[in-house]
């Protein structure tokens, strides 16, 4: 599934030691189309490479699908003009047209109302607080960093991917995945987990870029408990995360980290 | 309007000294809602400041308009439940309701034509190759990251924002504009450049973040000749700016750059 990821062109590099052409890694960006039941729900810019985790994780974590039993085909929708193209997904959903239906009248009304307080209220129409009691020491979020870097297939390379990756507690890596994009990173993850039946109501989502609304929203759709970040949250995720029960945890580096929201669930703070 | 950029919230900083709670600034990030003519056009998590800015941008960089004069009123339309909100700007085209109306056709068209090779077939339609011949030196380049992120107001204190500004080939601040998202910082500040009069056929674009296709896409769109970023641009990033005139710069640290596309216009390159 990892076709394309990556691509070869020519560069030409420019140091003080002089200027000449190179071949250079740059990360593959297309857009893919995800279609559910035929219905298109949007187009996303992504690294090609586990595009059905990807439609799944987005289904999931806006609230189309809550569970992989509801998941009937997954496909790519051949394009006439250009048949080698893969860059539409579509999700046949088993039993669950009316949620489907629902869901889409709930979030298309969303689009007005998001601009009030409903930002967040709109996400609570789909999910509640998480509640998992699960407790990370300090010292496996240290290491998380790392391991998430050093397990980046091609962060290395190209210098420009991002990477979204489960633990366990004890700082075990569960799942990792790459894209351009952090959140679609985020949504192949998560999308991965529920494919391959794995609970991410006892793991920590490690990404590699900042801590946005976005990504705070898919960790309490999705009822992961613990986020961390090497960079910074926004206001908005951090106001989301508090109430929704999720630990966000930022700038974890160098063995120092930031706890916005739910600090109990990290122990051994000295 | 810069109102609510930024926000106090209290944090569990944890080091190897001890952990306290400490006062801490995050980065405001809220939905922003853009009509024209009253219609919406989508909704963007944006920070708050710099509005009627980001939504001309968006305007300008989406086709929608082509220049200042098709601009008529800018106004943020008041939210019933939450008078003090102001996360919905229309813009009043003057005009311009026919090019407004088949523009919105072409862009709603190409949301199925753009997971084919009409990716960038979808631009043409709405620009043509930057002819500009304008240069710049290799050593006002360098000096670029450092005046980008000098002249940010809050990254420093938040450590989370992005930013994007405009430089004359000399290597002179034009205008600076932040966000939290790189697109949005991106629009705020040619928005900012089309309501100003400021000509940006003869600038220098430098952005915080990674130069992936929107990026590239807003400077084809916008006419600016050259885009230059501290980190790594994406495949169709390049591909676009290679078809459409754009001198793309990546990973532009410590006197050091890649060139990806028309290095004609960066001179003194050893």
């Amino acid at each position: 599934m990892r076709v394309q990821d990556s691509r070869q062109i020519q560069v030409l590099k420019v140091t003080d030691r002089g200027s000449h052409n190179v071949a250079d890694d740059i990360v593959v960006e297309e857009p893919l189309e995800i279609r559910a039941n035929g219905d298109s729900l949007g187009i996303t810019m992504r690294t090609p490479g586990d595009d059905f985790d990807l439609a799944i994780g987005l289904l999931w974590t806006e609230g189309f699908i809550t569970s992989v039993d509801e998941i009937g085909t997954i496909a790519y929708c051949p394009d006439e003009a250009e048949p080698a193209l893969r860059n539409v997904v579509n999700v046949g959903l088993v039993e669950s047209a009316r949620r489907f239906e629902s869901t889409r009248k709930t979030w298309a009304n969303s689009s007005c109302g998001i601009c009030g307080k409903s930002t967040i209220a709109s996400i609570r129409s789909h999910t509640k607080p998480v509640q998992n009691s699960m407790t990370v020491s300090r010292n496996v979020l240290a290491e998380l960093p790392h391991r998430l870097r050093s397990n980046q297939k091609n962060f290395s390379r190209t210098g420009g991917i991002h990477g979204a990756a489960l633990f366990d507690p004890s700082g075990n890596l569960l799942l990792i995945r790459e894209d351009i994009g952090r959140h679609n990173a985020v949504d192949k993850t998560l999308g991965a987990a529920l494919r391959a039946g794995l609970r991410v109501g006892d793991t920590i989502l490690m990404v590699s870029g900042r801590l946005g609304f976005e990504i705070a929203q898919k960790a309490a759709m999705a009822r992961v408990p613990v986020v961390a970040s090497v960079s910074a949250p926004s206001s908005l995720a951090v106001e989301l995360a508090n109430e929704f029960g999720v630990t966000t945890v930022g700038f974890l580096r160098d063995r120092s980290m930031n706890i916005y929201s739910h600090p109990e669930r990290i122990v051994h703070v000295i």
